[in-house]
């Protein structure tokens, strides 16, 4: 059985839901309300001791983390390939995920944090909040969301960070100069993984993204935007992240 | 024409070294003394801007992630594989790689900074550090060589570390007492990615790894030692790294 614990399909949760849709495989849905922090839950922690979504489990393998989900399911089923054939294209999709996953991921995610989520939880009541960040399993993810919360990120952080988002879309426009999808002449993996990177970005950073200064990146994105097994993830919101007043961002820091 | 710039068979340099070895790949050799900054001269960052060691260089696709030059390795030659056949191995293979890479590995470096590197560059004349660390060719970069040399961490995170890395071997211990080779019954790139982590823990850290608490990681680190390629690699050490009276780690934070 195949079976996939996960946010609206967002940053990392989109990720393995766009990734099946496209292979064409069936999967179990559990939906993890992560404003809510279902995440942090004892049921949801049996599954995941990390308490993060998503979680992908198949007769007993466990994957928790997104990108990797994506590489496994293409590994292991049937129906269109969702990495480049050759050697030096998957190097380059690869390159791709980790820069989009470690570096520009991150930086997004500061900044939402920073100017949308961060004020939001400071205006809900402090018992509410201190309640919720007990439940967080680990002190060090305990740490990372009261950073996130109490915006008690190190001076220049935030300008760090959105010089950085400023690169990201300097790199992506300049790769889609070269080919279409950002391993080469196929959609793949770092496509799926730039889409729930970038995705939001004409829209909460429109000063950085936009038809003027990217536009082969506005291209790209509805391009991918358009693919019917992207649709068909995309329409598996349900809307937990915006009825929080959240931006379309996994709510995880 | 294959190319890997690199330094002494330590933590990144060491994993395609290792790698190529295994498959038996003939390579040019471009030695990278890491403690004299070779890495920021000028030649060195028309390799690879972001001046970091190891790069390799196979007509014309450049890769400067050295994990992901262990997949472009097994994938674009021929030669004993280095992955294992299943999708399910594979998944833990990556999960691995990325827990090495991104949790222990950081954790790992930043404790050699506090204990052993920073101290040393302190006791060097203090032009001298500026001057190299004016060399560096990005400010983030730069901000995070100057938090390593002048032990700028924030408060307990060398406490956290030297946590994580009791985790590290606990991890390590549970996984070989499951199976001989860190992704299950074969040798692969997890191997690899432990071996350069972790081979120093030992004597670096022996109140963490030793034969009472670990015996299953100390004969995994000399099941790992003892194969002829790694043993090759571990050859092609120039001493740089001792010469510098560092520890063989490699040297970039």
């Amino acid at each position: 059985m195949l079976e996939l614990y996960h946010c609206d399909p967002n940053a990392n949760s989109g990720k393995p839901m766009m990734a099946l849709k496209e292979k064409g495989v069936d999967f179990v849905s559990h939906y993890v309300n992560l404003p809510r922090f279902e995440q942090h839950e004892p049921a949801y922690l049996r599954v995941n001791p990390r308490g993060q979504a998503p979680t992908l489990v198949h007769d007993g393998l466990v994957i928790t983390e997104s990108t990797l989900m994506c590489e496994y399911i293409d590994e292991a089923f049937e129906g269109p390939p969702l990495r480049p054939a050759s050697p030096r294209a998957r190097a380059r999709m690869r390159a791709w995920n980790k820069y989009l996953d470690e570096e520009f991921g991150p930086s997004l995610s500061m900044i939402a944090w920073g100017r949308f989520l961060g004020p939001m939880y400071r205006n809900t009541d402090r018992a509410e909040v201190e309640a919720l960040l007990a439940r967080i399993p680990t002190e060090e993810r305990r740490r990372t969301w009261r950073t996130a919360i109490f915006d008690e990120f190190p001076a220049g952080a935030l300008d760090e960070s959105l010089l950085r988002l400023e690169e990201g879309a300097r790199l992506l426009e300049s790769s889609l100069a070269r080919s279409p999808w950002l391993a080469g002449d196929s959609f793949s993996i770092a496509d799926i993984v730039g889409y729930n990177m970038a995705g939001g970005m004409p829209r909460l950073f429109g000063q950085i993204m936009n038809d003027a200064s990217t536009p082969r990146c506005m291209e790209w994105l509805e391009r991918v935007r358009s693919r019917p097994a992207i649709r068909a993830a995309l329409a598996m919101d349900r809307g937990a992240l915006r009825a929080a007043g959240r931006p379309p961002l996994e709510g995880s820091p």
